[in-house]
């Protein structure tokens, strides 16, 4: 277990998906979904009608986790096959984000965090969009991270079995954009897509 | 809510990692992990020292969530960007495996599973390390895949607005296998790695 709060916070920063896990009659609840953290908080959105948010927010805690995959270890025995894996456990305290005008700054803190540079030309959010957004701020505690890299643990008497040994890497691809058919004559794939 | 069973499976065998949800002390508690599903029932195994191993094995229900993010999907607005993705909620029905042969015959259908035609030249694992092995396994029970796919729902009012329109795709791309320091000599990249 790793307790540091920047590596923790950079693989929060780097995940794309958690799973806000919570309690409701007793039994246990969970959703996937998009965040973004600032500071010391989580935040994530949804439709105002999302019943997953109503219960959310009416939850004392909930546990958020969020793991990125980094490769498939190759162990010369069975038992010694693992994951290169970061995953970050953590505990949030609910707290519904009410204010329309928090609720735009944080529509921008989103739209930054997946694609930056993307908010300067877009459709700002109406009054109405912005009720229809529900958003819920969680207070991190007690966050952990665990890590696992480099290559596999063999033991010692395995190291002469002759299977081939070492790690898979995986990695996220952002691939070749696809423009849809409203895009307006003259507007080209912009740059901060070039860049993602 | 889609609640067809060839859709939830398929997104359950494709997926790679689940998180398990529980509930402790009227807390809500997870993890992400590996898994395989076989049947009506889904796998997870870790250490037998594990404290979530003891815990989930005594939980009446877990829930099951995985996710595979397939995309940004960038609107004319702000409030109709999304995310293109396949997720699966579904409840499980923990029950320990204890038997030497199932634990090694699941070992098998794991390491299948993520490396199709690992299995055959790997050391086997001993009756010590089956016995450091956790087993659970999940009866699944109410599951449900959202899915959303395809180009930006915008408005009919936005669809002229000078903005680039569309949609990013995601890809968790196998890359190319790192070999360790302790394999033999003669002993090729095997051409299940090629083929992943």
């Amino acid at each position: 277990m790793n307790y540091d709060k920047d590596t923790i916070y950079a693989i929060l920063d780097e995940a794309r998906i958690c799973t806000v896990s919570y309690v409701k009659d007793g039994e246990p609840r969970a959703i996937p979904t998009g965040y973004v953290r600032i500071g010391d908080y989580i935040y994530i959105h949804g439709s105002v009608k999302s019943h997953f948010f109503r219960q959310i927010e009416k939850s004392d805690t909930v546990c958020i986790t969020t793991v990125i995959l980094d490769g498939f270890v190759l162990a010369k025995s069975d038992f010694n096959h693992s994951f290169n894996y970061r995953s970050v456990v953590l505990f949030g305290i609910p707290e519904a984000v009410t204010s329309r005008v928090k609720k735009k700054e944080l529509l921008y803190w989103f739209t930054e965090r997946y694609i930056p540079g993307r908010w300067e030309k877009t459709r700002k959010p109406t009054s109405h969009e912005l009720n229809a957004t529900a958003v819920i701020k969680f207070q991190i505690v007690d966050a952990s991270a665990k890590i696992r890299d480099g290559m596999p643990n063999d033991l010692e008497k395995d190291k002469n079995w002759p299977v081939w040994s070492g790690i898979v890497p995986l990695k996220m691809q952002i691939m070749e954009p696809i423009p849809d058919e409203n895009n307006t004559p003259g507007v080209d794939t912009p740059e901060y897509l070039q860049n993602l």
